[in-house]
């Protein structure tokens, strides 16, 4: 089940002599309830949101979250997942979770895989096991972990071949062609199985292509004719340069059908959310805010900090004083007490000492910087102001922290 | 500043047959608030109770943490707790706070520091920097750290030598004679730096003496002469056996005078806990709680659990159907969603996948354990009815999970 209403568009203004863009504002509905969009999607990959409480999800509004089909199937394993009726039971979160299809883990195994048009085989990288991944295994598994959204298998393009005799070139156009195509096939199995299956979610088909527009468009009119719930632009963020990705960005997301919902996978940083955005993607995720927070660098509104640096060992002040999350604002309890609200001071102590509580408030103020870029951006397509939102955002982006 | 109020006794019961016990009920009042005692106190080192968010402490119900001198001395350094007015600002805790001496820290630094009657010289382990620990500069620290509860420089007397000479030596009664005197000599040392800084929290005495009860009661009355507003009972979980520790535990506490807190220090499992209240300590600190949850051993009711045995891997149930934590029942959102309360299955799939929620939900539900505890524990004094607690946790525990 899924519904998408259009809420808002971004059009031209020919008084202002704005130009508009392809972003829209819009809900989409699924089994496990509604999400505003445009959205940011936490990764949740083994059932948990790196460092994160699951009430701090709750708290911080996330609104859909990520798993990832192929590690909850090495981890903890079909049965144990059908034991549960699903994911959501599991990891008990009750609002929407989209799965990806596994096939991107399985192409990352490199030397421990062989693709065919059957599928994939390859050797668990947890115990060994001889295994086999096709679109009817992913749709099989996903159906277990009961997804609000399912992705189909889908063979993923790199930019530079990771193939033992064309390792490190580029991606050509017939190769480029080759996996395309065959994606294409593996989206009408993924569809037939998702039916036989009876799933009662939403499948969606992902365009690829490389970097080649003129593939990417057969790849989105292929798809678009098998008539999918949603769509997703794949095959980016895959090693490519950045102007490549924002080409590919350009070309695909708003050729995709208006009606339904576009998400763009694994992509990328504030700006890159904002862009797609303004390309007409409704839906974004991307280990960056968590992976980032492990790692000391966090998003402001004002620019990336690096809290490792030696310059926050004695600065009073939160990591941004305009962001309301835990780390930085706190939350004032019934009591009027107020909890959380930190000094770059004592997240940079955390992070010196590797006390666990830097990456848990680092890995909070990223995923709300992210999930409230999101909510700004909403409400700027709502009050008809994107254009301003977007050039105000790249501005304060740029002053530094 | 310290006040204590002495609530309810466990006393014999002639028509019973009620032997008693020396447990008791109290409230200990401090500068940043009121505890109910008898109290089991979190481990927050370098300012922070490992891997536990602070509002999952308030959630809890902690009502005091500790800090760790010797830690905060190192990292961050004096300077940056004197820019912050003490330890509440700089880790956003507003309950009280007890920090110990540092004299533990420092003697356990073995080769890297020479004791002398003036004070301890020692190498710093994080950056190899010579530095001096005495009586004055542990009050001078602990002053700037703002704690409620301070405690004086002691020497910490071990169960086995780790002196060169000596070392794996049972220590004499010689060995602990000279250093329970010195450690009297450095509370006499503390208590005047204390006054002389005008510190407004309260400072404690520590009873020393080794294995020897003869040596403990010379200890005891020579505090208890200096006039101290609480007393602590130090050397024990030093590394002797049980037994010694029990004997210990049975000698000093209750002997301690009735009208002032007595603190048990480093001590220790649930069961010793139970005993602790019973020879009549109120404070209780261990970082049992936290490090035995980084390792995947959980407290319950009904006795310890592994969580990486593999009997739990499809196992539905909470850790402990009785407990009431966010790990096991979660709590009820205004909404009417719950929030949290995770199988045995889904904890044993975090551990194994080497998940930071992992450790951060085991750490939430022994803390918990320990401090409902403690809560029960009160309960059952205001009732009247320790013993019959005592009887049945003991029972309980041994049940088995």
């Amino acid at each position: 089940m899924l519904t998408f209403d259009l809420l808002h568009t971004d059009p031209a203004n020919a008084d202002t002599g704005y130009a508009g863009s392809h972003a829209r504002r819009g809900t989409l509905t699924l089994n496990h309830g509604v999400v505003q969009t445009p959205i940011f999607m936490p990764v949740g990959t083994y059932g948990t949101v790196k460092g994160v409480m699951p009430s701090s999800l709750e708290d911080m509004g996330a609104q859909i979250i990520l798993g990832n089909t192929f590690h909850l199937w090495m981890r903890p394993g079909q049965d144990v997942m059908q034991s549960f009726g699903g994911l959501h039971g599991f990891e008990r979160w009750n609002k929407p979770i989209l799965t990806d299809s596994g096939g991107f883990q399985v192409w990352s195994l490199g030397a421990m895989r062989k693709i065919t048009e059957q599928g994939v085989h390859f050797s668990s990288p947890v115990n060994g096991d001889k295994l086999f991944m096709s679109p009817e295994v992913s749709m099989q598994i996903q159906t277990t972990l009961n997804s609000d959204i399912v992705m189909q298998l889908d063979e993923c393009t790199p930019y530079l071949s990771v193939e033992p005799k064309t390792k490190g070139q580029i991606t050509t156009e017939r190769e480029a062609r080759t996996s395309m195509e065959m994606s294409l096939r593996w989206a009408k199995r993924s569809q037939d199985e998702f039916a036989r299956l009876e799933n009662p979610n939403a499948l969606f088909g992902i365009v690829q292509g490389g970097m080649f527009e003129h593939l990417r468009q057969e790849s989105l009119e292929a798809l678009v004719a098998m008539n999918f719930p949603g769509y997703a632009v794949g095959g980016v963020s895959v090693g490519e340069p950045k102007d490549e990705m924002l080409r590919i960005m350009a070309h695909s997301p708003h050729r995709l059908p208006t009606n339904k919902p576009r998400y763009l996978m694994g992509v990328g940083t504030p700006e890159d959310l904002v862009e797609g955005v303004a390309q007409g993607v409704d839906m974004f995720d991307c280990v960056m805010p968590t992976r980032n927070a492990r790692n000391g660098t966090l998003f402001t509104r004002y620019g990336d900090l690096k809290i490792r640096n030696a310059r926050h060992k004695t600065d009073h002040g939160p990591l941004d004083p305009t962001c309301t999350c835990y780390a930085c604002k706190g939350v004032t309890r019934p009591d009027g007490s107020v909890s959380g609200g930190f000094s770059r001071a004592y997240l940079h102590h955390l992070d010196r000492c590797a006390e666990m509580l830097s990456p848990m408030l680092s890995s909070i103020h990223n995923l709300h910087y992210y999930l409230n870029l999101m909510a700004e951006i909403r409400a700027s397509l709502e009050s008809g102001t994107f254009g301003a939102f977007r050039a105000q955002f790249k501005a304060d982006r740029a002053r530094g922290v």
